[in-house]
């Protein structure tokens, strides 16, 4: 990827002398920034803005390793072959008019396509607005050249974003108002070759990149994508547009990319330990708190001080704070001791501290400075939340002796900050350059912390022996090669009990005699079940009987039951499990990632809470157990009035089982466990579901 | 309140020559801006500023009509004092030192409550930054006189603080980006006797005001505020900080005020047509979007027109609108042929409406313009979210013209902006003026647009003919007399059965023989509990056997029940409701509201996903229904698998019964109903217990 970030020379094709066009935009950029020689190419003209034109990339001279192509689509295709014979080996297509614009455009994109596959010649783009750099001030880009009359803020965030628009939008509203420095901006558009994974490892093997931040509409590759997050040291924070159904059918539309299901594609973030956005500022300001603490700082008690000048402002940041798994710190006693000394005596001493009484008494220099130094040395407190106006308040500590203390007790702190607006930014731009994370919004400074301190290290992707192997045993072949979709729930249950998940007790009942000694060594009572090939709505069929207690109700159920499967099915005896919690599990095919597992709560909750989490299969035994606890209500599974506690360990087994029979089986399509119900000492499956691929 | 608002001349008790005192930054804030007489009063200077300097205020000359008292607490009494022998009626106390500093300055506090009540002096404050009056240019308040060196931004959104820095800091802060004007901020701190109810009341009248916003710590009378609130046609935006229990406690040291359960302030709030803030800035961004649509649009479809400039954006905002009661507007077909003539003939025509390929074939202002023209005749669309990017993207309409085919349209339009900073504040205060707010976060854009289109008018209170004169009967006065605290579950039912609440067919069994035949009648299986006075725990003491379900298992648990309640409680034979929907509802003493009612999901819900919602007694019968719709799970009553529809008319009639209860008995401390199953065609309370007032 040298070639696109350290070109040593560039022929732009496509240069225009008419200040309107991109192609001007594009050598202007070029000019202001980039050290390298630069080779406009346009047969209209014999020189653009001071430099020598060809006519054509064959006749540009050494060196050159970079082409940068901004010509009407139709003339692409011709375009890469001439910078392939002429050996160039990166291309950047910057114009539109490709998958984007209908079929025309997308026949053209197939064409690049194929001749990157025959040639080896690597594209990137096209439909999009290239690379700009902020430390070295390379601008490959038709952005406007008005960014050039803003400072570069050098920083250490890089971006990859898929639309090209916003990543110029990002790159000048950024610039303009100065608070934040980025290190790269990579505008990947159609990716027909280059795509975000291969810009991804780029950014995280970069030394000037500690944090990369992604907009993305569609994953290339969903799978290897995860693998390079899970593999990262740097923070990575992706914001996936097109999550809902509407905003799925405006990706379609938009870059003709294919969104994913809005659940698994945050399963499988979490999984990867990427942190994961919702709006595109916010996005930044994720970016730029991860960059300031790259490491998962250690949560002792993950207790907060807040520091503050405006009581009001202290119960409000602990009403966020009581939202977000950090917590309001309880002060030790040698911290209160300190504060109480700088406090008038009247004051009690609390967290939120609320430094006004000491500021009046005896400045704010020291009002601050005792405070930050008592929670610095409390060990109760893991991170320091400080309030600062700028301009007022008679605020006028030296922040950087308060940085100083905090970075040697090795405690991040995080700075609200309001006042007026030229001393505020000030402020911000100084404090920022102290490594301290400074915010405009309240609720958005204790997302960002949060978010430092929530962020998990994936677990180990190992698969567990137990689930080694789970290639499907010559005992189903036969079952599967004649279903058409569906597998009834007793074979479904037998396929699943040989791959040790547990399910209920049952037996299939040839007479209602035979059914009633069943039903006796089961215990009274049982459910009894009409399973018939190709039904999957039994209960609302009529063919599901719970709480069957009487041999002469199982004489008449049986009797009924084959009435209505007018002698077609089996009739099923069921030990009926009690009461127990009901959970959901089961194993989908992402178009995007491939086989993924599911664990939700059931019944109710599936349906109208939609608290169901989902990973990428195989799941090792660890990342199981992380996926139950992001359930959003997992404490339900900690036991609750009337429920007996769920053991997780099995709970966690029977996911993973069901990942790896995903991943050993590509002729199943999706399995669905409903309910499994956790019962005292006991969690089975009492309804299942293994759906066949068609074709198989 | 006119003298507080437009006083005729002012006598400022405590000013100050030296420029560190806030004496002195209030002279010359009011000299800045005030054109009434002013008199700086204090013993120790001839002049101050210019202005001749008054020993007491008892020589100050007429016209004087306010007091501002800037003294230290201890010497506040006495100048009230002479404030009321000069015969001013309103005092703005700034000064600090009184109820928020301990037992002293409460002690204080209580002597100017004192004064106010045997005077009938009106006073502002104590520990209050005062007024400032953005039209007119009245700043009587201590903040920083640096506030002159920005524009006064004359708008129509009042705020009330009950902070005083923040009040101070929302000012600056605001006037200094220079992006939202103001009418009048009041900063109220101790509320000794003005409090944020007479304020509000008199920005609701004043026509310069069309929204208020308010930050609020503790409310002074829960009651009156919420029917102020109720009878406004203005908007009202609530910020209540110490919602959670750390920020309660922060509430209780920062004002010695009384912080509130936070769901009971937020059904309290929602009930009383407010719309409810957690933040700051989105407390002004509420505002501003509110005073710009200050009725409640007609939502005929609730459909969101997007156009944007990019994709990306589109999509993004899609996502967030899908999470609100709005939703992305299927365009009718005369949108889409409008839209086909400016598209390329590849592009797809979709809501979000991407302009982009329009504006590169024809340009922004044909193709917004088109665009707009489209989307306001269409009956499908009720808003319009406009996406614009100041400085960039070839975007050079004439945003006034868009805003004036809006309007003539009556659709609220809604601008999310990115840029170059100097070009976006420009945009963005233009658009402003043109009466169209403009955010620059799109999640922000989107929450304001909602709670324009999702505030409701509050239901009328009446409490309706069938719940009037709920004082409790002669019947239960002996228990509710000889009771101390909970009533048992038995007598509790009686009492809710004889106030129109449908309760569980049960009887209490004399003899074992008693509850066979109870049984028969009620029909198997039934629940038989061991009531014992005082015993709230019933399940846990195993005092509750479920399906009982046959005579000799009756007659084994009677003689079980009587061991373990040693003899002391009844047994009660109860007809077991078959699995319908559980829910809980009750009654509560609020200490700020008074009596409210509950209700929520029962079982699971309510303990682990703490869905209740609350409002305050008495309710009629449509605020009761609007209630039930307030639940995150509403759905569910709607009908479910296995559980059949809830009858909201008859759980409407239920939750307006327990409020006439509570309003009509202040003996009764609180009512559980726990669970209220509703089955197949009943809502029956299975549970209930009605605790008594301690002292009754």
């Amino acid at each position: 990827m040298e070639f696109f970030f350290k070109p040593k020379g560039i022929a732009l094709i496509g240069a225009s002398a008419n200040p309107y066009k991109g192609g001007n935009s594009i050598l202007k950029n070029l000019i202001k920034g980039y050290k390298g020689k630069i080779y406009p190419v346009n047969p209209a003209y014999p020189e653009i803005e001071g430099l020598k034109c060809y006519p054509s990339v064959a006749v540009v001279p050494d060196p050159v390793d970079l082409a940068i192509v901004f010509v009407p689509a139709k003339l692409v295709p011709g375009v890469i072959r001439e910078c392939f014979q002429r050996k160039i080996p990166g291309v950047m297509i910057e114009s539109g008019g490709f998958a984007e614009a209908g079929a025309r455009g997308q026949s053209i994109q197939s064409e690049l396509k194929q001749i990157c596959d025959e040639t080896g010649i690597r594209l990137w783009g096209p439909n999009c607005m290239g690379l700009v750099d902020f430390i070295s001030k390379k601008v490959f880009s038709f952005v406007s050249p008005t960014l050039w009359d803003y400072e570069f803020i050098r920083g250490n965030v890089s971006l990859i974003v898929q639309s090209g628009m916003l990543s110029a939008g990002f790159i000048i509203d950024t610039m303009s108002h100065g608070v934040m420095g980025i290190s790269k901006v990579c505008s990947i558009g159609n990716k027909v070759d280059v795509d975000e994974c291969e810009l991804l490892e780029y950014l995280l093997g970069d030394p000037e990149t500690a944090v990369v931040g992604l907009y993305l509409e569609s994953f290339a590759n969903g799978r290897r994508f995860l693998e390079i997050c899970r593999s990262s040291r740097k923070p990575i924070v992706v914001l996936k547009g097109g999550k809902s159904v509407k905003g799925a059918a405006a990706a379609m539309s938009h870059t003709a990319s294919l969104a994913g299901n809005s659940a698994v594609i945050s399963g499988a973030l979490a999984q990867a330990g990427v942190v994961e956005a919702v709006d595109f500022k916010q996005m930044l300001d994720l970016c730029r708190s991860l960059a300031m603490y790259p490491e998962i700082p250690p949560k002792v008690t993950g207790g907060v001080a807040i520091l503050t000048y405006s009581g009001g402002a202290g119960i409000v940041s602990s009403d966020f704070i009581d939202k977000t798994t950090l917590s309001i710190a309880e002060l030790s006693q040698s911290t209160k001791d300190a504060l109480e000394k700088i406090y008038p005596e009247w004051m009690p001493v609390a967290n939120p501290i609320d430094l006004w009484p000491a500021i009046e008494r005896g400045g704010s220099e020291m009002a601050y400075g005792e405070a930050i130094k008592a929670v610095c040395d409390d060990p109760n407190v893991d991170v320091i939340f400080l309030h600062y106006y700028a301009g007022g308040f008679a605020l006028n500590f030296d922040i950087s002796s308060l940085v100083e203390i905090a970075r040697k007790s090795n405690k991040p702190m995080f700075c609200w900050l309001m006042g007026e607006a030229e001393k505020a930014r000030k402020f911000q731009t100084n404090t920022q350059n102290l490594g301290v994370p400074v915010y405009r919004e309240l609720y958005r400074a204790v997302e960002c912390m949060a978010a430092v301190f929530e962020r998990e290290k994936p677990e180990k992707s190992d698969l567990p022996s137990y689930a080694s192997g789970f290639a499907i045993s010559e005992n189903f072949k036969a079952e599967l090669e004649n279903s058409k979709g569906a597998l009834d729930e007793h074979i479904s249950k037998k396929i699943l009990a040989g791959y040790s998940i547990p399910v209920v007790e049952e037996k299939i009942a040839v007479s209602a005699e035979d059914a009633l000694n069943t039903a006796r060594s089961l215990g009274f009572p049982v459910v009894m079940k009409g399973v018939l090939p190709g039904e999957i709505h039994k209960t609302e069929s009529g063919l599901v009987l719970l709480g069957v207690s009487s041999g002469e109700e199982i004489k008449k159920i049986f009797g009924e039951l084959n009435m209505k499967m007018a002698g077609k099915g089996n009739i099923l005896v069921q030990k009926q499990m009690e009461g127990g919690l009901e959970l959901i599990a089961g194993m989908v095919r992402d178009p995007q990632f491939g086989p993924c597992v599911m664990l939700g709560l059931g019944g109710i909750f599936t349906e109208i809470l939609k608290d169901t989490v989902f990973a990428v299969a195989p799941v090792s035994h660890g990342e199981a157990l992380s996926m139950i606890g992001r359930l959003k209500s997992q404490k339900l599974l900690n036991g609750f009035r009337g429920y007996p506690p769920v053991d997780r360990e099995i709970l966690a087994k029977i996911i993973v089982c069901l990942g790896a029979l995903g991943c050993g089986n590509p002729q199943i399509k999706e399995i669905d466990v409903n309910p499994l119900i956790a019962g005292k000492n006991s969690l089975v499956a009492v309804d299942a579901t293994v759906v066949i691929q068609p074709g198989f």
